[in-house]
């Protein structure tokens, strides 16, 4: 097999219009100055010929890659034959057809017994209706997420959130969430989960009874942090013992980027509420899901709603997606082994420069010690093809997050990328300073 | 020409699965106990053969109907290009044609200067970049919205809606937003523009100062209420002469519904923010935007973001929608046109039962004095094949959301249906008793 | 009789101290600029000789003067048996004795069924802890107050105050609390209680179901505007119907400054709270109350507590000043004839100059048209030794709220100082601009 | 000598007054079920004779004792003369010499250059008022406060305050506070300060920026915790490196409680800000104050106030407290020799039964393990004439309170009763498990 390496432009498109017209909140337009035009699987290609590597994967939003064949032709059959595109929440054959699909594959095998609930097609919006629903069941205020969460960007998800500057832009002060230290957060000799057993036991801690503990198992916006999973089973038993609902956020952790459907399945746990989007609908579509235990589905019809709730596309290329990845173990199996090559690739990186690495399955990284030097980095990857982006509370992640259905030698050039540019930053940030 | 009629079906489908797996958050689907498979123009398809009139139009998402075959093909040749999917907010061809498109046929004919910015693909997330914009411009947290406003159900948004069952939704007291009276509210003799100003130019009113004056022109889901253009001239100099910006949110009413492109065109006044979503993709498909005037455009980049910002299927549609509808006056006329159809129409209904109509242009309804006669009315419609239903704060109002495609024969046969499903009902209701 | 006529000094004494040491928060000093030493009655004396007389009454809490014999007579006996000073909330013979004379001569006269709570010792606790039981009892955490109220500075009641200023020093946005027009706010034409009734009936408002109305009968420091009692009885059914307790704020109306105990005295409604401080001890020692219905006495032990609760000091002065003041109708009797002097006096100042007046009973004011006149009235009273202030949203009103037991030829002799005072601003003001 | 020692009597008084007209709310009167009617030195008598030893001091705000003989005099004499009684915050002679007698025996000695405020005069209210300021000074929101803090029950206060029960008291969620671990709350090893540096140091960790850290030095209600002089070095590092205010809390631990006037003597850091109230009248006189560094005091006139700042009575024996107890060292060598002896004998007690203490100076107690326990040892102290009181989440400790003032030999007779009652106790409750 002959590698197809990228093959980047250095053509900066007319960016007039973009100067006119767009805001300037859009950020990753900054960092990657090109117009794309074209996607198929895990490369992407500019308007002047250019093609390029995609280990950003929309953030974990292309977990099979772009325009997967089969997701493509299933949505290209289903807009052909007039498919509803949008129907609120009435049923539809797409809708019956995913919730089939979901419950057979997904469900059932896993031993869970979820409702679904389409929420508006964001992933915050998912988050708000798990700490509505949460608030509404318990009749509790206050929720506690973690130190690095990252939860969404409405007022409620971003209450959630930790990041001080995605938080200043609430413009009003955020409310009724209590953010905890999160596995780890406190070193090795500090068990986090104690911490927080303590406050909640304590009447006079000033920690309210929480409604919610919203919990990343891996946080990938906060900087690829791995939660163990005995920590995990210890924030669940926390949560039952203290009347609070457990809410895993496996929006970007899950769809298989950890190697399970679930990034927490085999912990010895189930959470109460888990909240689902990115790459849910397999082709990038705007798709998210709220799944519950069935005896806390307490709303009221339409108590929470939204225009796009129930994208019937969506449906369509999740279920094949379902349908393709998820009817016998082959590609979790791929993933596996993906995820180990990817860990064994960073950490001989991370050896090299007296690093560490971060991560779990195929979200993984390096903790190459400033936003910086990752920004060098990621720069000097784009210059040669490989889109590659950063996370972490400084930007100080360099993360891996390709398609999981990348062939592995493609993984490993776009590896080699990242390698080279990883020793020609350090080198030239530290290099002479070492002399 | 033959007119096409509704030929519903009684059959109910098997509703295990959504019992089963599906929320009872689910709202539409409930009175309208079917199973949908395929849609065209006007027209709704069930999987035992029926055909219904679609007089809800996805609560104004779907202004030019079910998969108009222009934006449909548009769509079709895109993904089978492979064109982009998903880019998170990348400069994509896709993005480039709809900004162009929309500056030179939406914002440069009718001398608007703003910025987009493509937020999540739901119209709450779009109102919450509007808020968060607005709060960080000014430095202040209030926002005024109006009794029997309606605009989304995350935090932020939900805080600025009138609706009590929406509200109580939240689990936690909504805050930092005060609900002044709308246009009408308490009758002719009481200016409520008046009351405002009054009480922004008292400092011992309680009101602070806000950061944003936030209002829907025509009040879809609160009622089909209409601000006349007075009223919002007033608020606009109000919110001016108090450092506020004026934020319309266009959502419901604008793409066309009232007529022109944007609700609020002609009325000698300019908002600073507009919020757009529904409609706005044309096809149905999750899109959302948020415009301001560029010395608005403070944000840092990636202050406010998303997974599916920009969503790229959405881009096509719109476009498409754009240079097929806006780029003549023949689409306006045909609105106006049957606005004044459905106009009359109502009014005539209305006058045979002594009740009042509601709305502007094509979103017009009647109140029929209760939500039970309203619910009465809707589901006599549903039996002959006509879907329409119900807003206003007791659901009192029946109102007609038909495409502002439909041919005009068409419109009149839905309005037959509803003539006499309102007749019927009203007998039946009122009637004995008046006997 | 001889009148007793002020002799101020002008003495201005040595503020290096006050500089110093003393923030800068302080305000009256600012506008007196004694210092004072002794007083007595309606008298206030200076450390240079000076006597001035008082009306401002320590805003209404020395309504029986300063230092009256008999209630001086009592602490000076209690205090030299050592009596309790500081019990906590323990039982003393001092508050067994307050609580059955308030029982037999305020509570049984007037036939009203209340409980006290003896709060932290400011009128801002009191309405804390009224507006913290009516939450408690109702579950519900919205408060309506209403536009110019005025209810403390804590951030509890600071919420329900609607001073902008006042406001603006909490330094976090003030919530849970929604402002109404006041009676009369919008103007003769505008019922202001059924702009309220009409949010309260709508589901869809904004307004979210209230815990409690909290109201003054006479709005002292928001400008002496006056509720009438049509307009109070139908608050007081509003609250009813809607499940929310009724809060008058007492603390500046009542204890005989609008003519009986109680401001709401005959006005055919009983409200569920109500709150008392200024002038209940009688003699300005610190002291505060809130009475309640025995059913809503729903707090648990110790739940709203403060070290100073039950101030012994106060009980004694308070126990005399009811047996003195309250046991026969003697001084209501002349608290209407003086109140109603005072109406005729100002009247007449307001028509000569073509203002309007404010107030009920003994709390009355001239609207002399703007806080810069205002100033320059009380200033020419201070130079001839008549302490006097303004309240209103722009300190635009001058107010007389002199003591209640002053004599009618000293209280005409004061406003004869206030008359000339006016005349004489009026003319300096706008005599010279009318040139 | 002879000891005077307790005579309690078993005479409950009639209640019926409170039961009928006194709030459920009570809870001191509930444990001590006497009339209490006279009050000196350390003694409490109650109307039927009854004399008992008072260890609890007003929660500390009867340091000096009861109706101490000097105070006592000064303010007869001053009520004789028709000193102020109430003033507002005018200028008096009594505020003068309150504010010189404090600048020399507190301020100068310690070099310490604060500005005072006179807030209203509950304790509760000088909390407010310091994080008002901090608030405004720092343009932020948040405020760090303490496990087992307490800091007050108006609704800022009371945000800040740990305990469950009261802040479930508020109605609403209480905001805008977030309670970070004291020093040794998660035992030994774990170093507080270090955590909360951590999470202000990491911006992502969801921890805002604070305006203020507010903290006791020993926290008097949350059950006697006692911060380490390093500890509190590195909070005011802490604060000062993330451009916070330190506010210490020193209302309990304050005027002499712990040997020296304020609780941080010597301790190697100067806090932003202080409040003080309790025992700064010296007699039990409502009175409380907020210092802050000159620089902060940037208030408007008036925009925090209060009918009953600047309690003149107060000012008297605060002033003549000042003058007597603290002109020399002497009253602080028999502070700290009581305190030494008071350590000394519970550290016996605790021994004896393999408890542990807490506290410092003279505010000490004995963890005993339950509330009940508690409970059982001061009702045993009650029925011997002890008024002894509990702490802590649990109410778990027992604490002695005893006025500062006390004889040795009395503070041992007092302590002999307690040593009884907790044997006694501890073999009832556990002697008979045990067999």
């Amino acid at each position: 097999m002959t590698i197809t390496l990228p093959e980047p432009t250095k053509a900066i498109p007319d960016r007039a219009i973009y100067e006119r017209r767009e805001s300037g909140v859009r950020s990753y337009a900054r960092s990657m100055p090109r117009q794309f035009n074209r996607a198929e699987h895990v490369w992407l290609h500019d308007n002047q010929g250019g093609r390029y590597l995609d280990f950003l994967s929309g953030c974990s939003t292309l977990n099979y890659g772009h325009n997967h064949p089969i997701l493509k032709q299933a949505l290209l059959d289903y807009i052909t034959s007039d498919g509803i595109a949008h129907g609120l929440d009435l049923h539809t054959d797409a809708k019956a057809d995913f919730l089939e699909t979901f419950e057979a594959l997904i469900l059932q095998p896993r031993g869970l017994d979820y409702r679904a609930m389409f929420t508006g097609p964001t992933g915050t919006n998912a988050v708000e209706a798990a700490i509505k629903l949460a608030r509404k069941v318990t009749g509790r205020e206050m929720v506690i997420a973690f130190t690095n969460g990252f939860h969404g960007m409405t007022l409620g998800a971003l209450a959630c959130t930790g990041n001080a500057a995605k938080r200043g832009g609430a413009g009003v002060p955020l409310s009724h969430v209590s953010h905890e230290p999160y596995d780890g957060y406190h070193g090795p000799g500090v068990d986090t989960a104690e911490l927080l057993e303590r406050r909640l036991s304590d009447p006079s801690s000033g920690l309210d009874a929480p409604a919610a503990i919203l919990v990343e198992t891996v946080q990938g916006e906060g900087g690829l942090n791995v939660a163990s999973p005995e920590w995990l089973r210890r924030i669940a038993e926390i949560a039952k013992r203290h009347g609070a609902l457990l809410i895993v956020d496996d929006i970007q952790a899950g769809c298989g980027r950890t190697g399970g459907f679930f990034s927490f399945e085999d912990m010895g746990f189930t959470p109460d509420i888990v909240t689902l989007a990115k790459s849910l609908s397999g082709m990038g579509l705007p798709f998210a899901l709220t799944l519950f235990r069935p005896e806390l589905d307490q709303w009221s019809p339409g108590e929470h709603n939204g225009t796009f709730r129930g994208n019937n596309h969506a449906f369509v290329t999740a279920t094949a997606a379902l349908r393709h990845f998820w009817s016998d173990g082959h590609f979790q199996e791929d993933v596996r082994r993906r995820g180990a090559m990817l860990e064994r690739r960073l950490d001989a990186m991370a050896a090299e420069h007296g690093l560490s690495t971060r991560g779990r399955g195929m979200m993984r990284g390096i903790h190459v010690g400033s936003g910086e030097v990752a920004e060098a980095i990621t720069r000097a990857c784009f210059a040669q093809g490989l889109i590659i982006e950063t996370s972490g509370a400084h930007d100080e992640i360099v993360k891996v997050l390709a398609p999981l259905v990348i062939d592995d030698a493609i993984l490993s050039a776009g590896l080699d990328i990242l390698e080279e540019s990883l020793r020609e930053a350090l080198t030239v940030t530290y290099g002479v300073a070492a002399e």
